[in-house]
Order: structure tokens, then C-alpha cells, then sequence
């Protein structure tokens, strides 16, 4: 049976989980704390040498890290996934804009004013002009299309919405970004995601 | 045909440069000057609203942005994308890792050290720690493999290796992984690439 290792504070965790779980995937939690460091452990970096998580063990015992790269695994062959190779190109694209672009300031963000309880004032403010910048770009995609990539809900929008959706914990106050907002409730409406 | 938009000094528009080349598909290069901020003058961003190098026009005119994710569109049915799903998914876990913790410690430090011609005294010292962390990681899954995804050299190779050899320019010293040093060498030879 798959094994998630995970933290569910952690968006990048929860694509994993919202993945397994919409496909229907049996598996095992494991929780790994990550503001206890148990992901720079040992005896885990042993297992998953990159020392993060999401990581999963596969049914036959293979490890496998990067929550984007696990869900493209998992979810490879479903719906999840589109068959056209130019819509799995831009999936791909909006999946590496996230994880360079977005996650760094969105999530990072978040982690410090609601997670480590800083202030405003003690968080380097190119956070905030980075994270702005990446809600404008989605907004502005989002004028004229439902979803990232192709005509159809995919891992793209599992990506990017893992953050998105609690990046008020951020500071930023998704009423600004109108179009972002009713994707972030469509998608959560998808997946059956809630609280 | 293909039009690839991109800069010489950055690894990432190299990325695509080297898999077209090693495939011998024609393509069109327009020069995009980085330093100059042309990847976000208004005419770019109306055509890429990512605002970034590399990017492309496929011969239908469409567009796509994030070198890895071009990469992987380009190559897709040739040998540098794994058939094994077990392996694409190794090169998927990389491509990320390579886009949140090799990239943003080793590229920008090369950046600010050798093109900004900054003193190592005015770089954030987090550049060399996390620089350091990543070609250790990278020094020890070499230990036991010759390519970072399945048995044979795919685009996560190319993905870690534009970067990876030239991190001398930025401060770091690859005899002091000579596992990643072979490896590159490996994957120099493998694409024709020198200089």
C-alpha cells in the first residue's frame, strides 16, 4: 500500500492527500512534523535524502519526493492529467511556475506570519510584492479561462490552489483578486476540499 | 517552425537550446536580453505573461513558458523522457528540486557573483549554504548512479547540469564534489557541450 509521509499544515503535503484521496487510493498517513525539524531527521533523510515532505513509498517500496512530481505520478492515467500534450505542457509550466514563483512567497509567507507568528514588520517585504505579483498573473489567466491548463480541472489547479486558498494567513486578502477567489471555490468544490 | 526566446548567459534558456539542438529540431532564436529587463518590457509580457526566459512559440503559434517545462514538451517521445513511469516520475522529482533548491541558491549567487560583479561579503551567505546543501545531495545520489532519473541520461540531467557547470562562477568549487564534477562531464560529452 502507498505510504504518504506528510505535515497537514502543509499545502504541499495536502496536494498528495487531495490527490490520493479524489482518485480513490488506499494508503497510510504518516505525520511528519516539520516545525519539529522531523523531516531533516536521520533516520528520514535516510529514506528520503531530500530531506522534505511531501515523500511517499509506493506499494513496492520505492521512494519517491516533490509534491508536484508525486501527484503527476499518482494521478498519471486519470483525469487529472490531460491526454493532450500541449494542455500537459502547460500543466507542467504552471506546475514549475508554482513551485519557483509562487510557493516561495504565497506559502513562505504564511509560514511566518501564521505558523512562526511574526510580524508584519519582521517579514522581508519582497515577500509581499512577490506573492502580489504571482495573484496578478493568475488573475489575469483567469479572465478568460476556468482553469490553468487546457479546458479541464487538472493537477495545475491542485498545485496552485493548495496556497492559494489559505493565502489570507499570508496577508493577502483574496477579495482583491476576484477571478483567483472563484477559482480557489470552484476547485475546492472539485476536490470536496473544505475548512 | 519553433521560435525559442531566451538569453546565453542563463542556464535555464540553455536547457532548451541543448535538448533542440540534441534533437535536431530547427528552431528560431531571438535574443532576450535578462540584464536589460526585456523579458518584461509590455510587448514581451503581452506575448509570455510570465515574464520570463526562456520561452517559446511552438510552430502553431502557441505559447509556453518555464524551461523545464519546455523541455520536457520538446522531448516528449524521444529518449530523454524516461518510458518508464517509475523513472519519469525520478526525472519529474528532480526537475522540481532543481527548481526550488538548486536554482535559486546556485544561479543566483553565480548571478549576482559574476554578472553583477558583487563582493561575496554583499551576497546573502543563505546562497552558499543552500548551494553547498544542494551539490551534496546531488554528490551522494552519484555515489551509486550515473544519471539522476532511471538508468540512462534524461532531461533531469540536462535540467541540473545547466547550472551545475558553471557554479565555479559562482563561488562554488566543484572539485570538492567530484561525483557531480564526473557527472557533469558525463553529461557535457552526452550533449556536445563545451565552453
Amino acid at each position: 500500500m502507498l505510504t504518504i509521509y506528510g505535515d497537514r499544515i502543509s499545502g504541499n503535503c495536502l496536494k498528495v492527500k487531495w490527490v490520493a484521496d479524489h482518485l480513490g487510493l488506499s494508503y497510510r498517513w504518516v505525520d511528519v512534523d516539520v516545525v519539529k525539524g522531523e523531516a531533516k531527521a536521520p533516520e528520514f533523510i535516510a529514506r528520503f535524502p531530500m530531506g522534505q515532505v511531501p515523500a511517499v513509498l509506493l506499494a513496492d517500496g520505492r521512494a519517491l519526493a516533490q509534491s508536484n512530481a508525486i501527484m503527476l505520478h499518482l494521478a498519471e492515467g486519470s483525469a487529472l492529467v490531460p491526454a493532450d500534450g500541449f494542455a500537459r505542457a502547460e500543466m507542467l509550466q504552471w506546475l514549475f511556475w508554482e513551485q519557483y514563483s509562487h510557493e516561495p512567497a504565497i506559502a513562505v509567507r504564511r509560514f511566518q506570519k501564521h505558523y512562526l507568528g511574526r510580524a508584519d514588520a519582521e517579514i522581508d517585504p519582497a515577500l509581499m510584492v512577490k506573492g502580489r505579483a504571482a495573484l496578478d498573473l493568475m488573475e489575469r489567466h483567469l479572465a478568460t479561462r476556468d482553469w490553468f491548463a487546457g479546458t479541464a480541472p487538472s493537477c495545475a489547479d491542485i498545485g496552485l490552489v493548495a496556497y492559494t486558498r489559505v493565502a489570507h494567513e499570508g496577508g493577502f486578502a483574496l477579495a482583491e483578486w476576484p477571478a483567483v477567489q472563484a477559482w480557489v471555490r470552484r476547485t475546492e468544490a472539485g476536490l470536496r476540499i473544505s475548512g
